[in-house]
């Protein structure tokens, strides 16, 4: 490559890398506020979400066709073939937990369950906050190359799971005690498995940037969960 | 490219086709057999889909670098770089799918469920043929890169969505009539919820293939779920 391509090449991974950082931000926000959307029953909030699932959407669409573009012109290998490949494949887990976002949006919990909302609604505002602050750490080990942290970010979610097993049984608690309440009881378990399941799509975005940097998964190394 | 090159790249990508199609049969079956599991509280039979989950990981990964070693070194352009890029996105879906599998073997209905999994059976194997059918029709669109058969595919889930949401009343019946059911019921829920994602992937393996004939993503064409 001359002088010339190898800047416009770097100019044009790192717009890559811009818009994933972006779409980063924008799906945590999405997802903070489609839990306060179920938790505090906004309306204009909910419709919010909805709209900016869409611009996230779009910003997916946008970094993969810049990805392919950018492989097909340039032709990297090695390390810039894995940075793209990071950025997609980042790009791809960003759009499954705007989609689960988009869920949790969808499960209006009626005003009959509303005893139930009340108290598990500090366990949900937890385990939320929990989880996007891993997806803030992921997106940002990706942002900085930096293998170690998703590293590390893979080996700890024992957090999550122990928040998530708290609310499961809390909830089920209510449902056995308050049959009437299990409607809204089920809404809000399928909301807290949404919110932990944030955490698996982080565990496969710090794999992704492990890759970038080590030129291998994460799995290849020790895998922790033997069958 | 010498006509040797390109005849090498044919073989390649046949094999990277081979192995994602293997690999969709081997899903299939784990899937299936993961419902059995659910169901027959077959030990041995979930062993076995535990096990043969490693090998869909084994396959997937290779797929992997397959595509990443055939982009960097063939460096193929339009159709064949977007036929790398779908067999991939697929590979990827169907690993989504194992996942779901292994959800639903981790979650064994203890005894004192049995009235509920026994009424939840006939839902339970109708929503999981449904399903797998799909999931073996896209795989098939892939294959015989049909992008007709994947927009047909893309725009007809509504046969699980009825399943599921039958399915669902009939558990919260449960619930609601027999508390101490609710335990069973809601890991039954869980797992038609699992078998009901799998059309979400399905959907996104439809998408790959109809950007692989078209070069767009069928989502650009016309959006059916307004926001």
């Amino acid at each position: 490559m001359t002088e010339h391509t190898v800047k416009a090449f770097d100019a044009d991974l790192d717009h890559l890398m811009k818009m994933v950082a972006k779409m980063g931000e924008q799906v945590e926000a999405t997802f903070r506020d489609a839990v306060e959307v179920l938790i505090r029953r906004d309306d204009k909030l909910a419709k919010d979400v909805l709209d900016r699932g869409e611009a996230n959407n779009a910003l997916h669409r946008e970094i993969e066709s810049g990805a392919v573009l950018l492989i097909a012109r340039r032709q990297p290998v090695a390390y810039d073939l894995r940075l793209i490949v990071a950025i997609w494949e980042t790009a791809i887990e960003l759009s499954h937990i705007g989609d689960l976002a988009k869920n949790i949006v969808g499960r209006l919990v009626a005003p009959s369950g509303s005893d139930v909302l009340a108290g598990a609604s500090r366990g949900l505002r937890r385990i939320a906050r929990a989880a996007l602050r891993r997806l803030h750490d992921a997106v940002d080990s990706l942002v900085k190359t930096d293998a170690e942290k998703a590293e590390r970010l893979w080996r700890s979610d024992q957090e999550i799971d122990a928040i998530y097993s708290a609310l499961c049984r809390e909830l089920l608690t209510y449902m056995m005690s308050d049959p009437q309440a299990s409607p809204a009881a089920v809404n809000l378990l399928f909301c807290a498995k949404s919110i932990e399941s944030v955490g698996d799509h982080v565990t496969n975005i710090a794999d992704a940037v492990h890759y970038l940097v080590q030129g291998r998964r994460i799995e290849g190394v020790t895998s922790p969960q033997p069958a």
